[in-house]
């Protein structure tokens, strides 16, 4: 890759045209200055082509590897199913492309492994979409912690609700801890600075909808982690929170604590004959807009000056083999040391 | 009146056997160590007897002069209409009685002055039912504030909002600012420590029950007041808010804000698919409890000890006077200086 | 003005490269997308093109004048000091330009009432910066009250307070009516929906820097309005809150209470030896940003499509209506009728 | 014993005259009618004597074998060390005195069940002192829950963190979960009616006196529990949580999502240049006074009408064996199946 000049224009290129897809598609082409979308790759007919239209963007593939190609994109922004992530991020290091990968970059360490190598042989920035590190509550959290505000955190948690399960059947296994938790996993590692974790204990269960448990659906799960500090965490996920999309976080320190989170959706407040009530925010895309466009911007920026991304590979990796070891621990019954994990 | 030495019971009367009646007789038969209920009267048949007996309560009049005449009864407890208040309190006071008297303690500045007249003559203690400056949050902010944590204030804004209007044929005229508003004058004196009233405008009308403007109804009130220290104060005032009793108060200075009350029956809140809700308080005596229970303990504490009460006939007096220029105000359409009030 | 067809590109000219010009100007230069900034003016030496070089806008010019004769120009964004509004837009419109004004359009109805005149007689849309119209929140609120979920509206309070007063001796007498309160003076007529202010009671003073008060500074007041549907309101402003930035509202109808406005500047909570704390918003740019942008947006989206705009020059002058009955008000000590009013 | 008649006084003795034991007697002495507190037994020497002293009460022991043998005393209030409880239970029983016993009933299996027959056997009541089961909020949400409002809970969370570690030498082991965390396992069954848990895992450590690891001292604790209706729950302890004593709770079902809890002290909030600022609570007796009190109220009316207690032995058996599954989690490093577990 050859690193854009300070000033430079950047010029990217989705791989992934679904919702999430589009909005950094958006966000690439409108709403940062200094950086062009240049191309749309989605190998589902006429998506990609859509949104290339739809943004004013002159290329659209059905074929990735086409766009990999395409000496005209500096950057590619992964934003596929979560199977494809770990191969697409090799071949976009191959391809000498900078790379932003939606979280899970892998579902196996050795994937993970493999993908962190490639970017480094390659010698490409390789940035993961652990969008809540952007987010200014959590970061401002995550400041004060690294500052010692409260010490040495000793208990966190944090938690993510979805608002809707839509279709059970098509949840691929494991989901909840790959593609959900994950984002706790990454959010308690980042608001307990330097510490990883050593062993975890999961319990998970098809509670919403007991009727597709018998097909390996898990949808409600609460995972707790002890960290190399010491530190005792909790992570918890439902994929049905009727009341809105619900993510918060709570860490205590010998110094108090930081509680992070907001259910709501607008500073209204209505008082009726019923009580007091607020209307709570339905969509991921609501209650971290700001943040998944800093993402973007942090890695665009990334890739005009040469500087290295904020959030890695490793931390992809790390959180990766908390989920791994959960994964494992429901499937002994046990606690499992995250030392244990092998290449799985 | 022969003070009770300390640790001697003081025996009280109430007159009055309503609800607010009612709740005070409980406090001192009940609530209060150290405290006797001696005797209750209420001119409406068998009001006074049935709450004695209750209560256990020795004796029950329905003529209050008996009461103010027995020589078992140490203290008095007035909790009748509010009319009646000051005569009440002269007798008493010519009877040697402690006194206690619910807000408003007179109706008129010349009703105010002889009662205070009366007390001051006779010795004995007089104490005004201005509960809020009893309530732990508004106790707290005047502290702050006398203490200097915000400066000396500039805007200040008190508002009581009642759940319910009943009956709007039962109101007599102008008590909006004598029974209701009576509570935010004493609050903003008492939140603005050692400032005294300037000038009033007040704006008044009926929004709640219309079709009773004709017969003077008036269940709405904005009233602005200029202090001699330069403050600015609102006090706002609605005979029903649906969603419940709502008592806040707010005071800006150089140093910051203090904000005061919450509308919260518990501590439990509900998300459910629209919304956040929280249930609201809906009765004065939940949300005052604590605090009409602390202001008889303080009375007696007085009558047991020989100190001045906290809250006086001049407090009255000077929430009055408040009252007495926003109901001229309404009437003139003008703004009002409380020192041309006469006696009226 | 030759409308730009749906789709076209609008080319905006900004005159004043000030603090929330250059925001404007951003907004135009790269947060809306179809819409381009062509030209920027401000008289202060080097304001104009330093602005324009940061945003690669091609034209800079010291004389609005010269802004106003580019036909590169399709619309004007006036965000200069407030006596100069009225003209501008008068010759904006005169120029044929489409026309975004910063509040207050004016600072007397005659120039209210000429700037509406010239906008009207040219065929130009021209739109005022009430921001808060567009905020989410105050704009859930009275699409709540329209649809007449609290009924129609009894008592309302709209309050700014800014963080700091920076420099007394530069503020223009009137500002805290003319440019402070006149956004709630806009709130509540927002939130009344179809009421108009009937009469208008001011206080205010030089209490956080009464060493200004013998040269006119006002920086503390209080208004309170009478509207023709009945409902009683305050507007309240101070110029020095140092808890930040505070914009509030509140809405009391028979069916129940809005509130509005919120003081944290992010869903972080610390909980210390000292108590609960939260941040709170200091700059008018961080609580509004979303609404700054949305009705440069609305704007832009007026000029290309031909549909009126949805805050008006009417809006404007009914703002400034209650501003004037506010100054006279202080000046004489009375309550001010609006329909008393002439065109000062 | 016989069982007072309705309306009948209930004469109480309370064992133990430490700080909660002289809240329960102040309680019995002065705070509820129809109750009087007739003797208080405390081997600290003049312990009892000074407790009887200030409330009035006849007589005082220092064998609380003396208070159980007194035939004025209708019930006891036990209210010593955690140690002391089981048995004091059966002595009371063979006594024939109905039996309030604070929390933990008893510190074994076995000795729960001793103590639960001997009251079963001696047909006296037995309540046990899971306060939370009277506050307010934590009844509204049971009665919620019960009442289907968010229908059967699928995840649970309760906590509770003191605010200082006082002395970590003075601290048995264990006590984190038999003493503090039997709060939290009590509150969760309350929370998810009928169900009972049925595996629990538990991680432990010294975190805020790590010096003290090495003596057994835990004083941060995690703990997951699956109950037996497919509900997940984290438990949650710390001895010092320096911003006050924090209780709270939380469910999810499928209908929404229930809160619990308030950190702050009243309803007073301050806004200063470093942001929002509001006073916690510092001390339990702040936090549930108005529950301590109505679970003897509830008692004494128990006592009085001879209907069963509302929180049994059977209650204090159910958490306990949580908090014993807990120790062994801890023990062993593994989750541990509640019916595994013996009469230990």
């Amino acid at each position: 890759m050859t690193t854009p000049g300070s000033g430079q224009l950047v010029t990217a290129g989705v791989i992934g045209a679904g919702r999430m897809g589009s909005f950094h598609a958006e966000t690439l082409a409108r709403r940062l200055p200094g950086t062009r979308l240049a191309a749309v790759a989605d190998p589902a007919p006429g998506a990609a082509h859509q949104l290339a239209d739809r943004l004013g963007c002159p290329r659209a593939f059905t074929d990735p590897g086409q766009l990999l190609a395409d000496p005209a994109v500096d950057a590619v922004v992964i934003v596929t199913p979560a199977r494809t992530h770990a191969g697409l991020v090799e071949a976009a290091a191959r391809a000498g492309k900078a790379i932003y990968c939606e979280k899970p970059m892998a579902l196996s360490l050795a994937d993970a492994d493999r993908a962190i190598d490639a970017a480094c042989q390659a010698g490409v920035p390789l940035q993961v979409g652990f969008n809540r590190r952007y987010d200014a509550g959590f970061r401002a959290a995550r400041d004060q912690i690294a500052a010692g505000a409260i010490g040495t955190p000793q208990l966190l948690r944090s938690l993510t609700r979805d608002p809707k399960l839509a279709d059970p059947a098509r949840i691929p296994p494991w989901t909840i801890f790959t593609e959900t938790l994950i984002h706790d996993f990454d959010a308690l590692r980042f608001l307990n600075p330097g510490a990883e974790p050593a062993e975890v204990f999961a319990l998970a269960d098809a509670l919403i909808r007991p009727d597709f448990r018998d097909r390996g659906l898990l949808d409600t799960a609460v995972v707790t982690i002890r960290f190399d500090n010491g530190a005792l965490a909790t992570a918890e996920a439902s994929f049905q929170a009727v009341y809105g999309y619900d993510v918060r976080g709570e860490v205590l320190g010998p110094g108090g604590m930081l509680t992070l989170g907001d259910l709501r959706a607008t500073h209204l407040t209505s008082y009726g004959p019923h009580g007091v009530t607020a209307g709570c925010v339905s969509y991921d895309q609501d209650l971290f807009r700001d943040a998944y466009i800093a993402e973007l911007a942090d890695f665009t920026d990334c890739v005009r000056t040469g500087r290295p991304p904020a959030v890695t590979g490793q931390d992809a990796r790390a959180a990766l083999s908390i989920a791994r070891a959960a994964i494992r621990s429901v499937t002994t019954g046990s606690p499992v040391r995250i030392d244990e994990l092998k290449d799985q």
